[in-house]
């Protein structure tokens, strides 16, 4: 049967319990559906290794993960490892060195979970979106410094870099994604109206592109009022395209009005396939609830799905997705969703359902 | 009896609309409250004057404000001219030439208007936060460029500039505004997990001034889960600090959250007096409902009450609050709110209650 090779970085935190819930939904899947399996490799780094050996990954780390098929990425980040260190050295570079330059982010509201949004509680059909973050540049690319540290006339940069070739790869994969939902909708996000250069250059992009997809509806939307049609009008999105920062900003504020940040994936994909994609839930590493056996394993199983639809098992990713979703339906959910069971009850349904 | 000399600069669509609401129930208010006047003096600067004229401000613009002991401001932009050129010629240099380094942005639920979040529908006693916004640097620096446009290797940029004046003065102020209120809870927003220079020297200079306000309760958060906070508990927060773009997203989430965009008020400050500040809505121009008499005008009243309580004259202030929430309470409200007055019933309403 066909072998799947998976890097698995568990990371830190409720990175290391989710990732171990998925590991073993995905050899539960693989042997239900059959014709395929999961070969696992676990990388250990995290920012536990961090402290003992003073790195994250190895030099030859990126050259290690080209040889997988794809990664499963827990999380990273400690209480006591700066973050910018952390992210830096390990979630940043992976993205960036393995040309992961689009980020897809889905939301909807599962079966048995329920919106925050009053005007949702009686309904799901009203928030599914699907948002891609540019993933290699912009507010990310890592440009800027400090002069003067240290004293009272200290000044800092940040520089966000917007390239052509950036811009309109992300553009073309949002209106590829928008025409293959059935809406055909696209709403781009920029702040075009106080920075006047990147911006305005996504803009004109958008349109410029725009021009090959007449079949796809655009809009616009400034950042800031963004938040606002997310929370009032959520039936009135589909497709969303937004830098580095708005789309990381967006899509968190997205998963709590689908009612946990707990619940949502993300896949970092390099849609060439030259290199391998990447997939890990939205939430971060939860130092508060690691190790306790908690933690909501949805996200994570989400994730573990778009993983297996990109190594091409488009049917085991759909029964996956299904099984979840009956077990959300059956009230079977962790404290964050309302429901009262652990990782490992909720990870045993998802197994008993597949 | 004393006068407020108030330069008005009504701008574009509803900012016209809800000018003229704000002044007339400030006439009424001082009337009423007695030992003080006001004074508007109405500058034309706007989108239709530039079509016309071909200059929002004239040369000499700003030295025509410092005149005044305050700025009244409506709204600015227009479908027929691209936003950077409208805010870069009217509001942004304004609150940059007059050294309105610091942006309030309270948000409550007003009585008789409902949030959106289901778990607030019952009570309003659990979203109340101050969000003090940097104004005058960061991600509004104006700093950035392109090179090679209108070729498929056109590169843009956008730099952010952090000073430590710049940063430890706003520090300062959401300190002080937290030392204020009655839970004294400072919440300072960055991503200096992402962005390792400027928003780690902002990390670095909060916990250096947290050190002078131990009465400060203070915690820190990425934007991005800031989001999911506000959405998710809400009750948590109190006083908000966070950069020019991150607090201008912010805030408009906050609004939503609130019930309504129309409701929110903001104020442009120069906490040094030198220049007069600027008092606006945090709503846009709104071309698709200019004109037409139905904008909410409540944002611009709580935008007066803030600029009446700066220029020295806080119990009338108290008053106009006190009438537009007696206003809300009765059900008196424009569509946005759910109800179904006009702006000139809404205003009316105000102007009996005071
Ligand atoms: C961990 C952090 C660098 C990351 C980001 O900002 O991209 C996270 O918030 C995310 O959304 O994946
Ligand atoms: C009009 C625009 C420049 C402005 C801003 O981004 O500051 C607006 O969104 C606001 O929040 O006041």
């Amino acid at each position: 049967s066909k072998v799947h090779r998976i890097a698995s970085i568990p990371g830190d935190g409720i990175g290391v319990d989710i990732t171990v819930a998925a590991e073993r939904v995905l050899h539960v899947l693989a042997k239900t559906v059959g014709g395929f399996e999961f070969d696992f490799t676990t990388f250990d780094w995290s920012s536990e290794k961090y402290r003992e050996r003073g790195w994250y990954m190895p030099p030859d780390g990126i050259d290690q993960l080209k040889k997988f098929d794809a990664i499963y990425f827990g999380a990273v980040g400690s209480p006591d490892v700066p973050d910018h260190i952390s992210l830096w050295s390990l979630i940043l570079p992976i993205r960036k060195s393995l040309n992961q330059y689009v980020n897809v982010r889905p939301t909807r509201i599962l079966p048995g979970t329920t919106s925050p949004l009053s005007a949702l509680s009686t309904t799901s059909s009203h928030l599914d979106w699907v948002m891609i973050r540019e993933n290699s540049e912009g507010e990310y690319s890592g440009q800027g410094g400090t002069s003067h540290s240290d004293t009272s006339y200290a000044v800092a940069t940040e520089v966000s870099i917007f390239t052509y070739v950036g811009v309109s790869r992300i553009m073309r994969y949002a209106f590829e994604t928008a025409r293959s939902r059935p809406r055909k909708k696209l709403t781009m996000v920029t702040k075009s109206n106080a920075q006047r250069h990147g911006m305005v250059l996504w803009d004109k992009i958008f349109y410029e592109i725009a021009a090959e997809y007449p079949d796809v509806e655009t809009d616009k939307m400034l950042v800031d009022a963004m938040t606002v049609r997310m929370v009032l009008h959520p039936e009135s999105l589909d497709t969303i395209v937004a830098t580095n920062l708005h789309a990381d900003i967006l899509s968190d504020l997205a998963a709590a009005l689908s009612g946990s940040i707990g619940i949502a994936p993300s896949s970092n994909l390099d849609p060439t396939r030259e290199n391998p994609s990447m997939f890990e839930p939205i939430h971060g590493s939860a130092p508060d609830i690691a190790g306790k056996g908690i933690a909501n394993p949805v996200g994570a199983f989400w994730s573990a799905a778009e993983m297996v639809r990109w190594v091409g098992e488009g049917s085991a990713a759909d029964m996956l997705m299904q099984a979840v979703e009956n077990v959300t339906a059956a009230g079977v959910k962790t404290k964050d969703l309302g429901g009262d069971k652990n990782t490992e009850e909720v990870t045993t349904a998802v197994c008993e359902e597949i």
